[in-house]
Formats: C-alpha cells, structure tokens, sequence
C-alpha cells in the first residue's frame, strides 16, 4: 500500500509518495505564496498529489490516503487548520476543501507532532511507543508521542514545550512571555548567547572567527568550542545545559523511553547528544532508582516532513 | 457494586468502603510503623479490609476489588511498589503480598495519581476526561489523566511535574537539584519565601504576627494579605505567581479541560483560584486563541485518599 506525504512550509510545500516501509518513490513541490487565497494552495496539493501518482505509476486507487503536516496549530476532528501564521491560514478546513478535488482519505498534523510520528514509524525511534521529539531550530518545537499515537492536547493546543518556563522573569520570548524554554535552547537563543559572549571575550577564538566570516551561526560556538576555545566550550557548556535542564522537565513530566532531538541543532551529533545524555540521566528526577531515558538523534532529517506527514495514515 | 480504596500514608493507612457513586459506608484506619517489615503492613491492610466489610455489612464477594493509593514509586504491571520512602518500602510486590491473605482483585496507584482519579470520578473534573491535578502540600504532587486514564509514564517514574525546572540554578529542592517547581510552589516553600519577607520587614503585620504566634504556617501570609498587610500582599502575589508559572507550563504541554488543584495551600479557596485562573488564562500560549483552561479547587479532600483508591477499580 501507497501513501502521500505532504509536508508544508513557509517557503514550499513537498510532497512525496511513500510505502509502509518509510520509502520515498517520487518528490515534488511547489513555491508558497502566502498572499494567495487558501483554496489557491489546497488546489495546487491536489494537483501536487496526481502528480505524484503519475510520475510514480501508481494509481490514485491504490493510494490509501493523504497526510499533511502543517506549520501550526490544527483541529485533527474537525479537519481544520486553526492558526499557521507562516502561510497566512486561520480557520482553514482543508480536510474538506481538498476533497473537493481529490477522494482520498485526508489525515491532517502539526508538523513537529508529523515528524515526532515519523521518527516512531520509519526513523530513530521504531518500535517506540512512547516518546517526545524535540526540534531545535529557529524555535524549540515539540511532538509528544504516547501509546504509538500524537498527543497535542484540546483543540490540539498542546505540545508547545518550547513555552515551558525555564528561567522565571527571563530572556524575552517571540511568544511575548519571559523565560520560556524556547528563549534559552533554540539556535536563535545561541546565536543571542554567542553574539554576547564574543562582545564580552573580543579577544578569544569565538569572537575573531566573528569578525572573519562576518556572521553568527548556531553552529559557530560549536566550531570554537570544538578547537578548544575558551570562551566558544563556556557557551556551548551552558547552551547544552540549557536544552538538557528543559529536558529533565520533560522526563520528570512523561518517563519516556526516549528523547528524539531534531532540527539544526541536531547536526552537531555525537559531542551534543552524549552531553545532552549524561546531564539528563543525571538530573532525572529519582536517579537510578527510575528507568533511564534515552537521548537519540533523530534520523529522518530532510524528508521528515513528507515521512511524518506519510505516517499519519500508518494506524 | 463496592469497593474497598485503601489510602497508605507515612502517620497512617486508612481504609474505606465505597460504592460506584463515591458514597463512603464505612471507615477505618491504623497507624504507620515504618521499622516493621513490610508483611506486617501488608497483613493488617488485609484486615482492614475484612474489618470493612463486616462493619458494613456487605460480604467480602459483593466488593469488586481494592485500590490502594501509595506515597511513592509503584509499578502497575507487576504490583509491586518500587520505592516509598516514607513508608520505608522498596521493590515490595505488595499485589501478591495481599492475595496471600485475602482473594480480591488488588490494583495500585501513586497517590496523587489516585487523588487526580479521584476527582475525574466522585469530584471536581466529573465528567472531565483529560485533567492535570496539582496537590500543594510539604511538595508539589501532580497527577495527570488522558482520556480517563492515569498517565504515569515509563515505570511509574512519571507525573512529577513539581519536579519540573521553574527558575534555572534556583532554589534547592529536596530531591538534590536546583529551581524546581516544588521549590517555590509548595506549602514549604511558601513557608521559607514568608520568613523572609519577615525578617525583611520586621514591622509589617506579617512579621508581627509570626512574632505574636512564634511559628509560620502556609496560611500566615495569605492571612497578612487579606488584611491588606503589604508585605503579605508581596509574599502572596509572588507565590501565586510562581504557582500559576508552572502550571502554564503545564497547559502549553497538555493543554487539558481543566487543572485541578489540591493540598493544603487549596484551601484558600477562591481567592487563589482566580488569581490563578487569571494568570494561566493570561500567559498560557497562544492567549485566547486557544481554548480555556479552567482552575478549579479539588473536591474530595480528607476523603480523597479513600476515594481516588477506590477509583483505580473502577474502569
């Protein structure tokens, strides 16, 4: 059996053609146009969804539906995108505004929740029921997995961990409140906490690689840390604290089998996740007395969005 | 149908009948001796339960099962209560034990999962399927139900959101790390952030007060600021707040129908309730373009024990 994944972002939406196996036989995409009325770009999935069944020989009968991930927050009841503020949706039901065009099943998510799914069906974390896929990247977002299936709360307003508090009264958030989460472990928040540690050590690694290239990256405190620069190993040390304290507060809340770190960040590999892994298992609320958690990188990197999406019609 | 919910505690283990509505017929208890063997307990939890029975009349084969509630670490699946350190219990198979003695159906639960199972069944969430009840007492309990059911996570280890990071490198907690929850919304916190404000304030009606009463309790700066006793009202207005910064925490996580809250502190009544309410409405994410989530005042109080026990039967 076929499925579409459909994974849509601010820039594109992709889409791929996938079996139960997790294995893509034809991409394509198209360019977002944010300005366009909704039923513009639900028109053009449907359209991207024949595609792909053309190109890949495989009829739209012997597809056994299509998921899409979404860049904010959906009703999966009602088949209605609620609020995606990077494609200008608001109360947008998509589920019946594609079956307008296309009769296939219409199984819609939130794209961390799409790839936390993905990552349990075809990537870092088969075979796991229970897990939280943290996404590090421009924010901290967050897929909850219980019992094989999505956790997202009422009217799929939860999963948002990246607004957990972590320093009360804190770093200012892009969600108006002090202290979040997201104001400390996202590579946004890096980059702010590399910027000031090169203004406050001008003369270290850290800050001259600045001035060379011009330009602060998430990954640029790693490279200085990495070549053993003092102030560049005092960033990442505390950054890594940052994520591995928010962490804690996800396995003291949930004990899952595993914590499934995505986005940017992630590709920092190895020196992040056995970091991340010992100051978890250290700081986990009980100690050794309770089940260790896994910290795992995840896997699905690029395609992830389509492979989420894809598994939204797996159960 | 009856049941029999058994409520272990560190001073005493008390005992009651209960039919399916959360009537109570009878009640029972003895008290705690944490130096014996865990048999001993085990053995007079048994004839507890026999004593229950005849006092109400109703034959041991008419009560569908025991529930008991323990004050720590417990394992469903095997029965067996992995660590209570009030009670000096670690690794007892307490479900067996008990089957020795007496040919019910025995189911276990953490107690503050059970008074959280409590309040879905008999009290305040009634009718609520998906609730977070928060006790602030000596700590900070939390018991988290979805879909109806308890959610502990791996082992039993989860559902300690008092254990959740509030403030990065705060104040230490009792469980070894530093800016828990627990640390500033427990009764014992309120107790040491109103001691201080004394010592700051040594005019202040708060302080005279302590002076007059030579002790501090939860309750003595929530009696300064109803008097309108400014440094009470200071002490209040910043433990409210820390209260109500974890349990946002909380609603952008599972963004449940309601939070329930329990314990000492609780009864306060409205005048912390809907301070809370306003915050958590306030600063949970998305504001009012997600849905509400109510803060409501636990229920079942002294009997919540007993009750929550008896509601581990009941599905």
């Amino acid at each position: 059996m076929y499925y579409i994944g459909i994974d849509i972002g601010g820039m594109s939406v992709k889409g791929g053609l996938v079996d139960a196996t997790g294995k893509i036989y034809v991409k394509d995409s198209f360019k977002t146009n944010p300005t366009e009325d909704p039923t513009v770009m639900i028109a053009d999935i449907a359209k991207l969804c024949r595609s792909l069944s053309e190109k890949s020989g495989v009829k739209l009968e012997d597809i056994k539906g299509v998921g899409i991930g979404v860049p904010g927050t959906i009703n999966n009841q009602t088949g209605v995108i609620t609020y995606a503020n990077n494609i200008n949706f608001e109360n947008v039901p998509i589920v019946a505004e594609l079956k307008k065009h296309i009769s296939l099943p219409v199984q819609i998510g939130n794209d961390a929740n799409c790839a936390a799914l993905g990552e349990v069906a075809f990537g870092s974390a088969k075979g796991m029921d229970n897990i939280i896929f943290v996404t590090l990247g421009t924010g901290v977002g967050s897929g909850i997995i219980l019992d094989g299936k999505i956790f997202e709360g009422q009217g799929g307003a939860g999963a948002e961990a990246g607004h957990m508090c972590l320093v009360l009264g804190g770093e200012l958030c892009t969600c108006g409140k002090r202290g979040c989460w997201e104001a400390y472990a996202s590579a946004t928040a890096l980059i702010r906490q590399t910027k000031r540690a090169a203004e406050k050590y001008p003369n270290s690694l850290l800050a001259k690689t600045i001035a060379e290239e011009g330009k602060v990256s998430g990954r640029t405190a790693f490279v200085a840390a990495r070549a053993n620069d003092p102030a560049g190993k005092a960033v990442v040390k505390r950054y890594v604290r940052y994520i591995a304290e928010g962490l804690v507060s996800l396995v003291n809340i949930f004990r899952p089998t595993a914590l499934i770190i995505g986005g940017g960040i992630s590709n920092e590999g190895d020196y992040l996740i056995k970091r991340l892994q010992r100051l978890v298992s250290y700081y986990s609320y009980g100690g050794k007395r309770n089940p260790d958690v896994k910290v795992i990188k995840a896997e699905l990197l690029n395609d992830a969005g389509i492979l989420g999406a894809a598994a939204l019609l797996l159960k």
